[in-house]
């Protein structure tokens, strides 16, 4: 197989069942056609996830360009719902069907085959590195993060780096990531004392402080959206109770809101002020409030600059659109890349990712390692 | 057995393992004592539910005296937690020992062994009517009502009525209830469309409207009390949603609230309020508000009157306590009998009913037939 031939990769991979934390095959086949293209390749597995490290060219070189991506995929469902086999990769009417074939086995295959041309062609002066973890669409904890932990022990660098998830609302080319949204989860227990509900005067009902506590919640307005953001947005999920008793008043309650926050706040300004509303709340009504909170993600942004500019010149050049760059959407591995070097987000239309027949116009993919292609011309030229 | 010892007959009913729904023998029982004694005997057994009317004298009489109660008990639960065996009857230290002791077979053995009595020594100018349910503690559709129904139409009365429920919260003779608050329990199912949580404003998130909807009613001061009854009260019982995943938005909720409250309210204006504020929440969310009533009795109340100062004064006579004149506590079959006479409330010290251990003073069954017999002689000579 062609290492250089996107369309081709790309359905070798739909072909491992690599469904998370399965590595079915894909990256050892990536490893091999990498390996023979002069990669230096390295498994950094972590508590049996499988991650893959390559680099072309020296360790630790200062203009180190890096692509990061991931090879699982999100179980099919029932594979009877599909019109063709979810790990067949059939090609229909100019189209590559399969789990995977959106989210985003097509990206990494085409960022592997820009990579093989890149090196094969006019050996770049610095150096190409590619991670790509068996575990984005699972717990997350083993794969990038394992990537880049073994990354700084080892003297490895990336000097930027571009993530390849679906960026595209509609059409190929239309818009980058340059950031995005926090996502945080306040898990919130409101205890009371329990009691007849014909005498609430002797009892500590936790409902009213749960249900004044979450209207304050959802009522504040965070913020109005910054230069690069829209405006976070506070969602209460749940609220629940278990007392099927209409004549007693509950011990207690538990309620969850979850947070997608802009550059203007923090997990722990978040925490603050959520920890601050449910201490005014237990005044009130004599409650005790616990908060636990789980932080998926902070905000984060690469501002405009030389790297998104670099992206957004390569897709212009190559589909002719001007992309607009955007913190929309909501969490990606680039949340981890962010504490390594300034990232950006560029890839196919994520619709169809997740679904039943998905699947990805062979035209796109090659187009999306044309882009891939003049971003490395581009950044070794510059 | 002498009908007219209402310790002996206290005794012989808690050994009938009368649990709701099971008759256990204890209106036989009844009823084999009263025939004995001269009383018209009729078992208006409806759907299952076992119910014993008596009456001595005529059939409508203008001057009929009626007593309620019930003889169905609570489950006993584990009888190893119990010290003496919870249908055993046991005397010990001056104390009988039994579910029921106190709620309430120790009051109809009262009533019982002071009608008996009263028919015997000086038969009165009037009637007197015995209304026993063997279903107070369970659903009380086919109990009392069931009672009623049949004596209004078998041309039946009672020119006033005694519920011999427990009415004293410490001292026996403390309290006589005059009538009782009305109970309603409002479910509220608030209807959204689900969505994603990272985009609320594609989804119609039904939590806030319940959290305002909830923090209105709980927080709505729904009067100050009237001249008999304490402020009505209002709790949330439960909210509950069932949503495990922090990053959708539910597209449905539910929650409860219990109202108990006086005479200034009804059952149909304080549905209008809530489904007035419901419709507010629903204006101010997109969401649709489902609200289903359920009106466990109206507030009632046997103004203080002829009835109340009959059975006052008995009570101060018997104990040397002046009793106050009452409308706390929960709902009682009190609820079905107002509608067909004066009714009022009073029986032994409330505390034990329905816990482990439940015991009655000996002392406290006979002071309370003494009460039962006055009354009836005053009501008969007044």
């Amino acid at each position: 197989m062609d290492p250089t031939d996107p369309v081709a990769l790309t359905r070798a991979l739909i072909r491992c069942p690599s469904v998370t934390p399965e590595e079915g095959g894909a990256l050892s086949l990536l490893a091999d056609a990498l390996s023979a293209a002069g990669f230096e390749c390295t498994r950094v597995d972590r508590a049996g996830v499988p991650n893959l490290f390559a680099r072309w060219g020296t360790r630790g070189h200062a203009r180190t360009f890096g692509f990061n991506g991931h090879t699982d995929v999100v179980p099919p469902g029932d594979p009877a719902a599909w019109t063709h086999d979810p790990f067949g990769a059939d090609l229909h009417d100019g189209e590559i069907w399969g789990r995977g074939a959106v989210d985003m086995k097509s990206a990494v295959a085409a960022f592997v085959a820009a990579a093989v041309d890149c090196v094969r062609d006019t050996p770049p002066d610095g150096a190409i590195v590619l991670t790509i973890t068996g575990d984005e669409e699972g717990p997350s904890v083993d794969g990038t993060r394992a990537l880049l932990d073994w990354m700084a022990s080892a003297g490895e660098r990336m000097s930027a780096c571009l993530v390849g998830e679906p960026t595209c609302p509609e059409t190929f080319g239309e818009m980058i990531k340059i950031g995005r949204r926090g996502s945080l989860t306040a898990h919130l227990t409101v205890r009371g004392v329990q009691g007849h509900a014909a005498y609430p005067h002797r009892a500590v009902n936790p409902l009213p402080a749960m249900a004044r506590l979450m209207d304050r919640l959802a009522s504040h307005s965070l913020d109005d959206g910054t230069d690069h953001f829209d405006p976070s947005t506070l969602a209460i999920v749940t609220i629940d109770t278990g007392n099927p008793a209409t004549n007693v008043i509950p011990a207690d309650t538990r309620g969850s809101v979850n947070i997608r926050f802009n550059d203007r706040h923090s997990g722990a300004s978040l925490t603050e002020w959520i920890e601050a509303e449910a201490t005014r709340a237990d005044a009130e009504f004599g409650t005790r409030t616990e908060v636990e909170i789980k932080l998926s993600g902070e905000a984060f942004l690469t501002p405009p600059g030389p790297l998104s500019e670099l992206v957004a010149n390569a897709v212009a050049a190559e589909t002719g659109i001007r992309p607009v760059l955007s913190t929309t959407g909501g969490t990606s591995d680039a949340r981890f890349v962010k504490d390594h070097c300034p990232v950006v987000e560029f890839g196919l239309v994520g619709r169809g990712m997740h679904a039943v027949d998905e699947r990805v116009p062979e035209g796109e993919v090659r187009a999306l390692k044309a882009v891939y292609a003049r971003i490395l011309r581009d950044y070794f030229a510059g």
